[in-house]
């Protein structure tokens, strides 16, 4: 028989509202069978409405062994965490909880790590350029102090809600980093993030107004699926070197297994696609 | 890259204290892959104390495709259900849970149509036999009524709670079946049942005085691990026709399939034997 689960195997949740399109279940399940962990990763589909009381059962089941938080729960979960690390409290927004040995559930967040780290680990440069980031929610809050602590000159913001993006900006502000509120345009800038959901859906309009895009200019974007956003799509005609949300994605694997303390192994992106097919 | 879950992946629970010896989650997330049906079956640690609050939380995952009940639980869950089939009322037992349309979570108990299918399915007869079942929580109750039900001429209770096997004695009687309290002894029954958790540890004694077993009596067990119990032993010693646990699981499969809704397949052990090795 082929054995995928049995009585002694750890459960990693994903908890997100739509939940079909996240990732982190095959991944993780496909990294926890290279690494021979008795582990899966499991979606949970919850409302934010009822993120409270989901998070309350959660930490009744023993075998729990961590959690990723998506989207829309990444601003809210950082209520419901007894710790926060120092990052997840200046950042203020969480996307992977573990419980300590005390029994407390402590919060961080990684999403801007795997943005810059993706960047550097291709030879790009963050230093000294002028940053967009356009949504102002979990991702977007995370990947801004992200830029802005691998040396960014500025990080301006883009939001629907523009209070929720005059917040962020005064946020990094009062961090030290210079900042303010912008349209959803290129114009004027040389890292260009979309840190929304526009681009999730076939009907969405770009995210982010390119007519002024520079060849210069490094885009990034946060949504996985399409790998091609009509932003990304964009930004490669006009030559630019762009930066799909899958490899934000990968290169947070690694951070979270330190901070979920999984067994030593190989949680590269590499590790996975050595899984053989069935 | 090996695909075990993804985002679209429903989840089917088992909740149990312990855990790790459950068989629910390798043999479900087997049948399921068997009939292309994308769930999986997970192990969930719950305490008795923290049940409530976990079925409270459960409720919210929208991806829930239904949680098996398994010791100890399986009475308290009769509690936290919103509906009760007519059969878990009668048992005050509930081993399976699913959501219905209108967001009420229906309990039922298939534990006793297990245990009398498989004896049946082989072709031995239940009708007329002086029945004894040791062990009066959730599955000995469940098959208690159910051998009743399969017109046994008396099934009596043993349970080392005497005030717990007495009650049951009682609603056998109120049901119209003969009944009565016994000590953990075969003699003068030809139908002899272990449910209780004996024989489980590798030091347990014989969960059924023996010493007066019949030839002609059939000897089940609800112990899945190991396989062949003290009890079961001694019986096979004496020549009486045996059924270890994992029989009484097994038939267990199609029936809980029908009560989940789950899509048409063959969910039998046939399918997870055909289920190829990885």
């Amino acid at each position: 028989m082929h054995k995928i689960v049995d009585g002694s195997t750890q459960i990693l949740g994903v908890v997100g509202d739509p939940i079909r399109q996240v990732r982190a279940p095959e991944v993780w399940s496909a990294l926890f069978r290279a690494n021979r962990f008795n582990a899966v990763c499991v979606p949970l589909h919850v409302t934010p409405a009822e993120l409270k009381t989901f998070l309350t059962g959660l930490r009744t089941i023993q075998n729990i062994a961590g959690l990723i938080v998506t989207i829309p729960h990444k601003l809210a979960a950082v209520h419901h965490a007894d710790i926060l690390t120092e990052r997840a409290r200046h950042v203020q927004s969480v996307n992977v909880m573990r419980r300590d040995e005390d029994g407390r559930w402590r919060g961080d967040i990684l999403d801007g790590i795997g943005f810059v780290k993706g960047l550097l680990s291709r030879g790009q440069r963050i230093e000294g350029r002028r940053a967009l980031v356009v949504g102002s929610g979990g991702a977007g809050t995370a990947i801004a102090f992200a830029i802005a602590e691998a040396k960014a000159s500025s990080v301006h913001v883009s939001d629907i809600a523009a209070d929720r993006a005059s917040d962020l900006a005064s946020r990094l502000e009062a961090a030290g980093i210079p900042s303010g509120t912008s349209a959803a345009s290129a114009r004027g800038y040389d890292l260009v993030v979309n840190a929304s959901p526009i681009g999730m859906k076939p009907d969405d309009p770009i995210s982010i107004d390119c007519t002024d895009l520079v060849r210069e200019a490094l885009v990034g974007d946060v949504v996985v699926h399409p790998q091609i956003t009509p932003l990304l799509a964009a930004a490669r005609e006009r030559g630019c070197y762009t930066q799909p949300g899958i490899v934000m994605m990968d290169n947070q694997l690694t951070a979270m297994r330190e901070f979920l303390r999984f067994p030593d192994g190989d949680y590269t992106p590499a590790a996975v696609a050595r899984v053989p097919a069935a």
